[in-house]
This record gives structure tokens, C-alpha cells and sequence, in this order.
């Protein structure tokens, strides 16, 4: 795996996000690396992030599968331009379609694994399919369609 | 607009979403109601629910969708069997796919409002369409496709 997240090579001011920037001290706060052609991320859901007790809801595996399937797109467009994760001008992602089929209940106990392959990269479009795991099952997929990030959303 | 949400009819057991349960204080405790043949639920984003300053992560999009979905699926139920809401045994349903169009970026300051109408009712399936609006903005458009709770979820 490599050695920084791609969440983390963000600049300070695209950092905010509530499912994976590092200055959001309330977030979730969600790392991705890449692993060979794969991306993958690790979380272990809190107490709280329940639906029925024992299960995690359904908002929160949304809100991961988003928030690694924007950082992939991301890491995807550095390296297919063989550049830098994070030099300037910032390659970052927003989500135009996001789909997730829930497979099985989410345990709420251990540690989830999302692994991501990227399935389409254009330049102003990456496709990023997602499988979210527990243990050895795949509890959930989704697929992520990011788009460029538009200058209107932009803080700079 | 009917004067009990449908969360709140919810079996105590069955009322720790993190999404929708009023039994989760860290939650975000999404109410919805009928209004007419529609459902609509409104919600304040907080600060920390950001993507980029001054707008709304997709995590929490696709959250309120999906738990507005799978109430207004169980509020349908209800109506479409002629029962009392919350009335036993219980009518819960939760999401096997969730699909979310982001349409425009979704301000972070004013409430939102969604809105679901019930394209397909079936036994163990039913299909919500929901808008997600800020003002007469509408931001983001979901569909949630709701199965009964299975047994295996089930704590009782």
C-alpha cells in the first residue's frame, strides 16, 4: 500500500469534508490508499453510526463508498497524468451519481474494508466501482460516477 | 401535513438509526410526514456537515434519502393495508439500493426539504422517488428501493 492517503495530500482548503477531511475534527475522517491497481480504505464504524442494534445504517456505507470513491477518482487522474498526488493545480472530485446495492446487514462491530477499481477515466470523468466489506463478505457495492470539481464549488 | 412523524411511530427497539431513530441523540433524527400523497421531511444541516465550505457533504444527501425513503416506504405500507401507523406487527423496511442524482452543489445554510412519492408498492418492495431541495433549488434527486426488514435483522 502506499504510504499517504490521498485525503491527506488534499490542499488545506478542500480539507473540510465531513466523510474524509482531515480538519474536520466531527468527521469520519476516511483514508485511501492505493493497493497495486486497487484503492482501499479501512473504518471501523462508532457506536452511534447504528440502524438496528448490531447493524451499521445504510447512510454511513453511502457516505464511505462517496467519500473513497471521490479520493480514488482523484488518485486515478494524479497518476494517469503521472504527477504528484496533490501538486498544483489540484485534481479534485465531486460525485454526480452515486448507486449502492445492499447486499447483507453491516456489522457494526469490526473493522470495514472498501476496495475500489476504476473502471473509466476521462478527463473530466472517473467511473470508480466499490465493494464494502466485512470480514470475508461483501456486505455492500456501489459505484461512483465523479466529476471534475466545478469552479463554482471551488473555495480558491 | 399529518402531525406524527413517521419515526416516531416506530417500535422502541426499532428506533436507533442513526439516520431516523429518536432513541440516537448523536443522530440526526430525520422526521417525515404525509402531505398528501406525498411524503416530505425537512432538515438543518449542521457546520460540520460540510464538502467544501458552504456546502453539503453527498454522505448526508444520500442519507437523508435513503432514511426518508425507507420511512415513506413504511408509512405506505400502513396506509396501503388500512392500519395505524406504528400499529403491530411492525412494517419496517430497509434499503436494498439506493441511487442518487447530484444535481447542483447543496448549500449548507438554509433547511432542506425532501420529498418522496411511492412509484411502486408491492408486499415486500416498495420504490420511493425523492427530491432533495434547498428553496426552489432542487439539489439532488434519489430513488430507494425498500424490502422488508428481514428476520435476520430483526432484535425482537
Amino acid at each position: 500500500m502506499t504510504n499517504q492517503a490521498f485525503q491527506d495530500s488534499y490542499p488545506d482548503d478542500l480539507s473540510h469534508c465531513y466523510g474524509c477531511g482531515r480538519n474536520n475534527p466531527h468527521g469520519l475522517q476516511l483514508k485511501s490508499y492505493w493497493d497495486g491497481d486497487e484503492t482501499v480504505a479501512q473504518f471501523q464504524p462508532r457506536a452511534e453510526h447504528t440502524a438496528l442494534p448490531g447493524f451499521v445504517y445504510g447512510g454511513l456505507i453511502a457516505s464511505l463508498i462517496d467519500c473513497h470513491g471521490t479520493g480514488s477518482a482523484s488518485a486515478a487522474a494524479y497518476r494517469a497524468e503521472n504527477r504528484e498526488p496533490g501538486s498544483l493545480p489540484a485534481l479534485r472530485f465531486v460525485t454526480a451519481n452515486l448507486n449502492v446495492d445492499f447486499m447483507k446487514p453491516t456489522p457494526i462491530s469490526d473493522v470495514l474494508e472498501l476496495r475500489g477499481t476504476i473502471r473509466e477515466i476521462k478527463e473530466k470523468k472517473v467511473v470508480v466501482d466499490i465493494t464494502l466489506s466485512s470480514g470475508d463478505q461483501v456486505c455492500a457495492k456501489g459505484t461512483v460516477i465523479a466529476v471534475k470539481m466545478p469552479d463554482t464549488m471551488s473555495p480558491g
